[in-house]
């Protein structure tokens, strides 16, 4: 959407009138439950059905035009047939309505781009924003407008969901009605022709009835807009997405390693991490997570501690918790101060604090109780195994008991119980009442891992965005130079020239005509220097002796001249030699690629690996989308798994880390700045030890006239 | 235990009689609770309460003392505090039992190990076997025996369970109930003084009423035992394995909780994969795997069709099958032809086949009727995302229907279903059922995705172990030897010699005392050669000038042996120089790492990985259990990640693997052969260009008289 304006999105969410065109009486159409759905959900604001043949539907009186309705429409809902949509629309612009929901389908998402395109352009035009087409359309709470033709009698509550899936998100609707979740809104995204998931966001972000916010996601439009809008979102509340298609196969085959060494997942992956977002495999794992987390407190701390009646279940626990990142106290010494009156002689209060299978639910209240009270403990994890101790409803009582304590007490705590059909029952009951309770531990851990990933992130965040001073006008400069020749790659010279006024100096290397001229270069580069023979019909220079390393003085660049002409003359008589190259000499060190390029989906991104094998087998390379600051870099750079070689190895000393970030800066600074440069790529970037710097020895860099990473900005 | 002999484990599982120790009147007692559940249970053989106390429980007389029944006893289930437990031993070896089933807790698992061993030591010394203590008992359908104090009314059935930790059992077999998975046995294995898991595979293996062998494991005991045993049960069903404690805190917990060792987790993770077990995380996937697998025939080929009604899903579930390795089968003429008819214009007869959000029940039915004509299709996965189209009634029976077509045509079908409070009981009461249907695909195709990994294990296994001539009693020598002289590693010397006996020569090297010695040396071994300076006082060689590489003739040698001497003498005046070594000088090639040892869980284990930075930072290693083959060799070398190396990348020719393969065929041998080599690394092993073969160029060696890998054995 152009424009981008959350006090005009909020129309769309908390609409004072809505019209639906295409009402019908006809209970079978699509046209009907929408109005039914309004209708039942209690509405607070006034629904126009419109429909050209009049007469009522559920005792409304059926408007034959949008234009007969007094008053204003802030959202028009379309539900007609794809060919009269456009004529609709423009009824809709006369009207002066501010948000239109295309149910329809038969756009883009058949092939039919061109009107899709024709409609926005003109609902735009006429300041309307567009929701769709191809979607269900829209549920908030706000109003309680449940403006979709959906199952209906949707729960009110705190979670909002945006899904790119309309069929999937009916499906959802009833999901969450089954499982007590309740919504502040849903809405269904289908085509992205105009409105997206980051202008939705502008609103939920901001709308306090909203405490998570869940995504269901096929594919990214705008990248950057939506990358922006996440780290907005994430810093007021969760926001859970599904990405479903990471196992897509023909991503675009870019030229680059950047663009060829991940799957677009491995990319969208590393760009949710940065945005804090928490990324859920299934559809089960992202509802646990946003219900937990739209209802539980955050932690304060990072100790959690285990506390159980089986070995055996909180063995399994304490592997959910390293898999979910969620910490386990382990000052054995308070453990023992706390938990030891509450746990009998043959228990244990290590963590897991085992109270045994003898535990009454008095045992599990002291040692939960205690826990609570701590103020070393930040969350709590309570496992039961069944037992003939004590009995469901018990179980029950005691569990609700103690999530009561704990969300007055402002702390985190999560429940798994395993056993027969009566603790069944009960994990269904309480589930439905709120407790965060589960089957299976891993779940029960991976909720309280989403919170504790989520504050973390909190924790490490910081806003700025670390850029570098830069001649972009001179970078363009080259780069058009280069379009103009009708080439969409730098030449050597080229880039050496844009590397300068970026700030990364590249071996400096030039052609001499004549011994004197050699002398001269190799006296203003500086000893030690490397000499090649530069000439098209001598292909591999070391076999011909064409090439000398490590010159020392003028002494050695008079034989090494002469030995060079020599040498390929006798190798190909034939051979024109246009010059002999002098290049400073490139002392060896840790060998890394750096990458930058505008991807189609994600906009300017930045990627980092281990040179050589590290990069071409291992696939040891990771990203982040850009503007960026210091500490997303550092992250990126320590994911690598050959990391630890950057810290020395083997007795090396530690190399110069905040010269591959200062490098990282400037790339992802040229990338976001320059138009014409799509894709930068030095490999290798000698990284020295710590202090000694890095040396950029060869680069790569495509430019075009086309700008991408929007393309349908 | 000693006495590996199904005929006899078969009596702990097919009792003819049971005796109960510590049987009790008392409905509170574990005693009363074991006879109630034998009665109850209907067990087809006599079962006898025994308690000096006398009386009567549940209409059956109690006998003051096991010597008092008349006729055999097959086993006896032993309830009783722990003081008293080895009296009943005696008594019961007396009466000539065959099993004791100890539930009695308070043994090693508290640190009591020294009663526990005696008690096992004069059972076993009396023909007894003993399992437990600190169990729950057993459950034997062949019999209807249910000698446990679970909650009772286990559904007889076909999933064999065993597991270590007697709490989650308990639960477990509530679980099963719930979910209605009948079980051929669980039984507890607790402390494992006796038996284990391998002498219970010994029966259900061979069991025909079983169908699936699920375990719960904390520790591996005796590995050798057990990875043989796992390899004879995978060859005849499905074993799901979930293993605790792998996380290293995880770890820490189970070895306190139980007495058992907690190997590594990635190297029982590799042995479970080298012997055909399927691996669940969580008790969850655990459960859904073996009630499917236990119900469903095996697919009789590799190709997946996904049949959706929605888009969004289909892609999850596309997702959920790469993850899970099911492929889906992509001949896009086929699937037109066969979908095409049963498909609308507007769907997609593409995999997934989209059927549409119209889709009713016949569509359905029409759709899946073709998959499950076509011989090209081995296996379907059909999802449901709730529409308006059809109620849940209809769909339970259209599901019904298909699951039975698909039954009766020996074709799996796994269904994943979204939607609301109406789809939800469809899945309860179709699971209930037996219908394999989940609201989560990826728990759905992971269903899948165990039975074609078995599968697959299944094509590929062969039953052949690969060793090499050795002259063992040379080796031993050597290794005894350093024993007796104190020592428990091999000198380098030592070293050479092993690895010449054992077919792995080493780069030859002999220390000359003077120069005439040298020459000789070097033309013995061979131009070029390298010469090093041997002397205890000098460390640091190079620095001394004591080396000389790449030595061709005798004038180098003669030039080179003189430096040598001058340039130490020079670095050190003092220094005593016992000689100059004279090695073969070795060709550079591709470092690999290659181990062997004897593990204290597994038994003898191999290792292998890329050398240097590959291991220590990347530790991108393989591991597999010995005796193995070269096929399992195989799968060992390709699943390190920088195996593409040894394949040869940019343009270098491949490796020679095959004499890797030969290497470790050499070092399993020896590592089994051997008693006292307990460690073998060579690092590195220098791997030429493929017929060129491999150099082992350093080699340590470890020596024990502490026989290892069989600490309980």
């Amino acid at each position: 959407m152009s424009i981008n304006n959350s006090l005009k999105i909020t129309r769309l969410f908390e609409p004072r009138t809505v019209a639906v065109i295409g009402a019908s009486s006809n209970p079978n159409k699509i046209g009907y439950t929408i109005v039914k759905n309004i209708v039942q959900g209690g509405y607070s604001g006034h629904v126009y059905p419109v429909n050209p043949k009049g007469g009522k539907i559920l005792e409304l009186p059926i408007y034959q035009t949008i234009d007969e309705i007094e008053g204003e429409i802030d959202v028009a809902t379309i539900a007609i047939p794809a060919p009269f949509v456009f004529d609709v629309v423009k009824a809709c612009a006369a009207k002066g309505v501010k948000y239109l929901s295309i149910i329809t389908s038969g756009f883009s998402e058949v092939g039919n781009t061109e009107e899709e395109k024709q409609i926005v352009t003109y609902a735009r035009e006429h300041g309307m924003g567009v929701l769709g087409p191809n979607i269900f359309g829209i549920y908030s709470a706000a109003v309680s407008l449940d403006a979709t033709f959906g199952p209906g009698k949707i729960m009110a509550g705190n979670v909002a969901i945006i899904t790119q899936s309309g069929a999937l998100g009916i499906a959802m609707i009833g999901k969450t009605a089954t499982e007590k979740i309740g919504l502040s809104a849903i809405v269904s995204v289908g085509n992205k022709a105009d409105v997206d998931e980051a202008d939705l966001l502008d609103y939920l972000t901001y709308h306090d009835g909203t405490k998570v916010i869940l995504m269901y996601i096929e594919g990214i439009k705008q990248g950057e807009k939506f990358i922006k809008a996440l780290k907005e979102a994430t810093q007021k509340k969760p926001v859970v997405v599904i990405k479903s298609g990471r196992s897509k196969r023909g991503a675009v085959a870019a030229a680059s390693h950047t663009g060829s060494l991940a799957g677009t997942d491995e990319i969208f992956d590393a760009i949710m991490r940065q945005c804090g977002v928490l990324r859920a495999e299934s559809l089960d794992d992202a509802f646990s997570w946003a219900k937990f987390l739209a209802d539980t407190p955050m932690p304060d701390g990072e100790n959690t501690v285990i506390v159980t009646n089986g070995g055996g279940i909180g063995v399994m626990a304490t592997d959910a918790c390293e898999k979910y990142n969620v910490k386990l106290y382990d000052d054995l010494h308070t453990l023992k101060q706390i938990f030891s009156p509450v746990t009998p002689d043959f228990g244990s209060t290590k963590n897991p604090v085992d109270i045994t299978g003898q535990a009454a639910p008095n045992d599990y209240n002291s040692a939960l109780g205690a826990g609570l009270k701590n103020n070393e403990i930040s969350s709590m994890i309570a496992l039961y195994c069944e037992t003939a101790v004590f009995d469901a409803d018990s179980l029950s009582r005691m569990i609700k008991t103690n999530y009561a304590n704990y969300q007055a007490g402002q702390k985190p705590i999560v429940f798994s119980i395993l056993g027969g059909e009566a603790v069944e029952n009960s994990i269904t009951t309480l589930r439905k009442e709120g407790v965060p309770i589960f089957a299976d531990v891993y779940e029960a851990v991976s909720c309280l891992g989403a919170a504790y990933k989520w504050r973390s992130y909190l924790q490490d965040y910081t806003e700025e965005v670390d850029t570098t001073a830069m001649d972009i006008n001179a970078i363009e400069q080259i780069a058009q130079n280069a379009l103009q020749d009708g080439r969409t790659f730098l030449l050597a010279d080229e880039a050496q020239q844009l590397m300068a006024v970026a700030g990364l100096p590249m071996p400096q290397s030039h052609v001499a005509h004549s011994l004197d001229e050699a002398v001269r270069l190799a006296e203003k580069i500086g000893y030690p220097v490397v000499m090649k023979v530069v000439s098209r019909d001598i292909l591999h220079k070391s076999d011909a002796g064409g090439v000398a390393l490590d010159l020392d003085n003028k002494e050695e660049i008079i034989d090494a001249y002469q030995a060079i002409i020599q040498n390929c003359r006798a190798y190909n008589p034939q051979a024109v030699i246009q010059g002999i190259e002098v290049s400073e000499m490139v002392k060896s060190g840790t060998e890394v690629i750096l990458g930058a390029r505008k991807d189609g989906a994600f906009g300017p991104i930045v990627m980092f690996g281990l040179g050589g094998i590290y990069v071409e087998v291992m696939k040891d390379v990771a990203f982040r989308a850009a503007p960026l600051n210091r500490s997303e870099i550092v992250s990126m750079i320590k994911e690598i798994k050959s990391y630890p070689l950057l810290l020395g190895v083997r007795g090396e000393a530690r190399k110069d880390i905040e010269s591959i970030i200062d490098t990282l800066v400037k790339l992802a600074t040229l990338i976001r700045q320059s138009k014409s440069i799509t894709d930068i790529e030095i490999n290798p970037l000698m990284v020295y030890e710590q202090g000694d710097g890095t040396k950029a020895v060869d680069v790569r860099v495509l430019v075009s006239n086309v700008e991408k990473g929007n393309p349908n900005g």
